[in-house]
């Protein structure tokens, strides 16, 4: 087999073999494959497409190109959950203890922010002593007798997908479904859950804008799932507009427990009961009507919050600190914006919120940038809310008070305030499941 | 300016601009933009093609990468020709010295044989003495003189391109009229004659297939040549069946030198002085139908014959071989083909019957092997002929019989043998100009 024929016959056109895709994830990987090879096929791809059989094969392929983790040894059925990523996206730290708590096994990796989206094991760390980088045996020790743990990810899950992707980034073939569908699925796959939730966001703050784009890549995930013998649901949410009300590590992980108390705002705690009940209905715990009721009162009766504790006990986290969020290491400054005209909250970019809180300290823009945990944002008003001029919208946390003259340029900018009142959004787009698309409009 | 960025305006169906062309082609000379960039630009551009003016501006940043040969200290119009490159073409060795006995000027940089097609380089060194390489003055001084000079390439023409061939042959992007286009014109332009005649040959032993692909090449080789000044013409010649008897380099001397003597094969002196008269009217001698009669006469009063022989004793070359071919070596094995039965020759695959006198030693499999000069095939029946069983088809010259053995495999696989007359073609089957294109059907 010759590099040359596999690209193209794609170039063509074509459908690759398993046997073509297999040789080609080999042979990049262990560098007999030069880049220059890896991004014309890229390219290829881009613009003819895959099919959905070679798209599974392809996430195969890069799956099992490093480490496989073996949850075998941890009884029932585990559930794992991933998001495409989003600007005050905390559901992991919500919805996991709540489906734990109904003996639902969640054995998640979990990644770093980078650019405007935040990410979860960012958040688990600004709560002091919360170990994120656990031996192999620890994590499954932790979820055996809890029932989740959440850490970074570690080993060498999906190589190939790592060196594909760092590959397509530079050679403008990331936005490309079926390329996204296998890189998310595969490190999915190499992780080792026997069903996967899906949370793809839609909208100015997600990486997918359009919600033709999001259903598209759901169904091309789910449909990767079914070819590879792995159960995946999808929910297609809003990220029109950020989620909740706190945007920065510790700001979101005060709120996470504010919902977990059933004091979130509605939003956030609206997504993730469907998050939530969508879980339990893969793990078999029922209907999915069931599963929102059963969601919904593990909140009510405290034991989410309960087994939140306990797993932050677990990874060595000050559990004191939930309880309690004023024992948060405070921010030097806090500074507030207010609205600069009468109106409604119409639209807000919810990138750019994002790249605000990034600008007060909370993300970051490379991947060695410090964060600091306790930056951030937490909105007054969300879209809908009439404002009067000079009237708080957000309130902002950072180190210096000249970040947060940058951050509310930007904010500004990001929001657009009009005398008419928006139309409502759903918050839950679509589901999309192996028996199709089921959309909220 | 970001690759990045130049990459996706192409993947994205867009035109690229002058600048943004010249940026890459730059970067690329210069190592600053990575191989892995540039092919899956080539692929991009493979699929989602290129404007006329894209292409004409790719040209012309490729022809200025490198040394542009400047011929302005030699009066006249200068008029180059090239090949695409066929079996048994041995056309410049005819058609230059006939326009030169006219007065045009032909400093021209010829290319070596590679795979199942030919090259003039090779087949001038078959002659005793014959020097292809000469210092830029020493080729000057021969035009000048001479009025003709034939060498091999030489300095650093069209860096870009040679670096860009290189990278798309191993990453499937070839075949694509714009870029063939591109690469080819750039070292036409870098070899700075005024004016250019293209001879593109279509069919099974050329690199274009069909007359549609071969109409398209030359179009988009005329439209570059008019973007940048360069008046070109190109004629479409057939190269479903080899051109003229012989294919082999002092053979194919021998069958310049009888053609130059008025004695030469019906097709080849066909498309010879054709070639030539297109040649004659770019340098402006007259109407197409005049310049036909000019090219003619100058075969039959001798004066192209002795225009060659000039150049030869220029060059170096033993004179009195042209005059008395017995003098060339003479090939160690002679080999007679008969036909295996009754009936019309049909078809000639012509692309094998290349590669059967690669097989003999008259070609070069990789640009490192040896060649033998008096290697080589003698057509002895044509297409359209009739053969008895038995009959001689052809002659092989060849430094071993089991040479000889295996290339008669090769060459009667590629023979078609019915007992029906195939239907006449056309030997030229359009002329494109800037006017259009005019067809022979």
């Amino acid at each position: 087999m010759r590099m040359y024929d596999v690209i193209a016959k794609k170039r063509d056109g074509g459908t690759l073999s398993d046997e073509e895709i297999q040789f080609f994830i080999d042979g990049y990987v262990h560098g007999e494959i030069p880049d220059y090879q890896a991004s014309a096929l890229m390219m290829a791809i881009f613009l003819r497409g895959m099919t959905a059989k070679e798209t599974a094969s392809l996430t195969r392929s890069m799956a099992y190109s490093g480490d496989l983790v073996d949850l075998s040894s941890i009884d029932g059925i585990k559930v794992d959950k991933h998001s495409t990523g989003g600007v005050g996206d905390k559901t992991t730290l919500i919805v996991a203890p709540i489906v734990a708590s109904l003996g639902v096994r969640v054995a998640k990796m979990s990644g770093r922010g980078l650019g405007h989206t935040g990410g979860t094991v960012d958040k688990l760390e600004s709560i002091p002593g919360f170990r994120t980088s656990l031996d192999r045996e620890t994590f499954f020790e932790i979820v055996r007798r809890v029932g989740v743990s959440v850490i970074g990810q570690s080993g060498n899950l999906a190589p190939a997908d790592k060196k594909l992707y760092a590959l397509r980034d530079v050679t403008a073939t990331v936005n490309s479904i079926p390329l996204i569908a296998s890189s998310i699925m595969s490190k999915k796959i190499a992780a080792g859950s026997d069903r996967i939730l899906l949370d793809v966001k839609t909208g100015s703050g997600a990486f997918m804008k359009t919600l033709e784009d999001s259903i598209a890549l759901a169904k091309e995930m789910v449909s990767i799932g079914e070819h590879v013998g792995r159960r995946t649901v999808a929910l297609i949410t809003d990220m029109d507009r950020p989620l909740g009300c706190a945007i920065g590590n510790a700001l979101e992980v005060r709120e996470a427990c504010e919902t977990l108390r059933g004091n979130g705002p509605e939003d956030l705690t609206e997504v993730c009961v469907e998050l939530a009940a969508n879980m339990l209905w893969l793990a078999e715990k029922g209907e999915l009507a069931q599963c929102r009721d059963l969601a919904k009162q593990q909140i009510e009766n405290g034991r989410a919050f309960a087994k939140l504790k306990e797993m932050v006990q677990a990874q060595g986290g000050v559990v004191r600190m939930l309880e309690d969020p004023a024992q948060f290491t405070q921010p030097k400054v806090c500074y507030e914006v207010p609205a600069p005209r009468d109106g409604f909250l119409y639209t807000m970019n919810t990138e750019l919120c994002g790249i605000a809180s990034v600008e007060l300290g909370a993300g970051r823009e490379r991947k060695e940038d410090p964060i600091d945990f306790s930056a951030g944002i937490v909105l007054r008003k969300k879209i809908g809310d009439f404002v009067q001029k000079g009237q708080i919208l957000a309130s902002f946390y950072s180190s210096e008070e000249k970040k947060c003259r940058i951050a509310e340029q930007t904010f500004l900018q990001a929001l657009c305030i009009q005398d008419k009142m928006p139309k409502p959004v759903p918050l839950i787009h679509a589901r999309v499941s192996a028996n199709g698309v089921e959309t909220s409009e």
